[in-house]
């Protein structure tokens, strides 16, 4: 999507240097950093702290690094070591492992002259993969908004609520639960985003700058706010992206999604998760069970990143000092709340025959 | 309660000068700050800015207020014009408006030339009275915490989770969901709370530091976290204060307490609400529909205040620069959502009878 009207991809490889180009996240909203990812060890540190974000994109700078390693040492050992080493980077996401996996299961066979092209192209490949189902899953998206506006007196926006930022930066373009309000504006019907701040990192702040780039209207609220606004009738739809669904329609997104899906229910409003299909984890059926829980540093509760009055970006410790923090970074919806999945082949019932149903060839794995 | 060992209540007054002090809250965790309130403008501006906060403190401040008012002018007319400017300064504390028509009640019978004695009087009696009531809230919350003890391994802890800042500095002294705990590790028994940041003002900053001057195990936490929390077991028992709470038990407290309260009904989480009686307001019965909620500043969420890495307090932009905030300041939690309220009488249902039972001489109003 576009900053200050240039079209940017989150990730995108320079051809004359021969390396990935990425957006450093963490300095955004406030600064808008590209910087080169040159190493393995820099692959890695980009993931660990969150230089780049969101399961989409985490899966695509994997494969890059993945094609990295095929051409510093095309060996399997190589490559087996640079799988090991990407896939710690963070325990949730799945696209990282799905990432992985393909690529090591397209190189083994190759002999090892051909796997550091193969390995590349196949990264540009997922790369662009994840821009068309991003831009599917916004054209399903689309028609649940537009459903709604044809219900509404002509001109009154649809109000939509997403939690964390599942945008264009959290993918490789159009994102994913963003995608269908971008392609709503562009569209001409009217949307009014509530942005969940959520904390600790603050990625709504990523969502609102995306969705002020794009001119489409927004207001920031804290995470505790959703619930009174639903309970008022402010809400019409609720989209979240998600870091990993089981086969089953159980959702782990961003710590804070299933407090909103909770108040969704309570006030009927619909609920649904933005996901390509690489983000669904056919291995795992209960969700709360089963997933593990990245536990992050404490220091991102205790000190909030901002920019200070003399204009410098930096942190606020907000806590006592000394204070223990506790930092889970996603927890689980259930289906039952969930109204339903927007994949890129459609729209579905959150539970197994809902995307066994669109996924056949995969829900047989 | 202690402030490096020595006790304080959050306001106090001055003999020797003739004077209200108190502590200015908007500096803490950071910094503990006292002052004097002088003028009828400094009340109202204190409980405008924050400076006291909290629902019973509210009140007890009004009430001071009140007492100035009476000395400087005791007329019905100047009477009615101090409640009319204390009055506006927050539209959603009852204890406020209770106050200050407690005292106007009192003094309006009374010959102009012995108001002010007798105000200054009932100020006093209203701050005791807070005191011994939340001591009398403590007393039956402990039983609550004994029952849950009781039924552990021995030294296991009682985990509670509380939202906002119930606590001694939003009261007189011991707070209201706070006197429990306070009580709890005064008895011996092993207790862990769990604080609820409470952006935007992230009040949870001062619970921590309430519990951590009072040496009781404690982690602050995201507001995102607590439903993950109950998810997994980790939570025995939530409970939080009120800013008003219906004839019918529905809970106006701090935004995003009902998102805790939705997520501890889904997971078989008791959720009490501890409030002194001059919380209730006998007036109101659906409080989604009746209550209106103060919408505050933008600036509070797209600031956050802190310690700068220099070791100044100063305050970060989290948000985009000129992003609308939404700001609504407290929810409305549904009576059928709260397992019991804690008053000074005991405990009762979240009903219109469980509280007309504990309170008939005032249900009838």
């Amino acid at each position: 999507m576009k900053v200050n009207g240039t079209h940017y991809r989150s990730l995108w490889w320079d051809h004359d240097k021969s390396v990935l180009m990425i957006i450093d996240q963490r300095w955004l909203p406030h600064d808008f950093r590209i910087q080169p990812v040159e190493t393995l060890e820099d692959y890695a540190t980009a993931i660990v702290e969150m230089r780049v974000r969101g399961a989409p994109l985490i899966g695509a700078t994997a494969a890059y690094g993945m094609a990295l390693a095929a051409q510093l040492d095309p060996s399997d050992r190589a490559l087996e070591a640079a799988w090991q080493m990407l896939n710690a980077t963070r325990p949730t996401a799945i696209n990282l492992r799905w990432a992985l996996n393909r690529c090591l299961a397209a190189l083994r066979p190759l002999p090892e002259a051909e796997r550091a092209s193969a390995a590349l192209a196949l990264a540009h490949e997922i790369a662009d993969e994840d821009v068309e189902i991003n831009r599917q899953i916004g054209a399903h998206g689309l028609e649940l908004i537009r459903e709604i506006a044809a219900k509404k007196p002509a001109g009154e926006p649809v109000r939509l609520l997403t939690h964390c930022n599942a945008g264009w930066i959290a993918t490789v373009d159009w994102g994913t639960a963003t995608s269908p309000m971008y392609q709503a504006h562009d569209a001409g019907l009217p949307i009014h985003v509530w942005v969940d701040e959520t904390r600790p990192r603050n990625q709504g702040a990523l969502t609102a700058w995306e969705l002020g780039s794009h001119g489409i209207s927004h207001s920031y609220i804290t995470d505790n706010a959703g619930g009174h606004l639903m309970q008022h009738g402010q809400v019409d739809l609720v989209i979240t992206g998600t870091d990993r669904t089981t086969r089953r329609g159980d959702v782990c997104n961003k710590i804070g999604t299933y407090l909103k899906a909770l108040a969704a229910h309570d006030n009927g409003v619909p609920f649904y998760v933005a996901l390509p299909s690489p983000t669904i984890d056919w291995t795992v059926s209960d969700g709360v069970r089963e997933i593990p829980i990245e536990d992050r540093d404490s220091r991102e509760v205790s000190h909030v990143q901002g920019v200070l009055e003399n204009g410098d970006i930096g942190l606020a410790r907000v806590t006592p000092e000394g204070t223990d923090c506790g930092n889970p970074a996603f927890d689980v919806t259930p289906n039952r709340l969930v109204t339903g999945l927007i994949t890129e082949r459609g729209i579905c019932d959150a539970s197994e025959d809902g995307l066994a149903a669109l996924f056949p060839d995969l829900a047989k794995q």
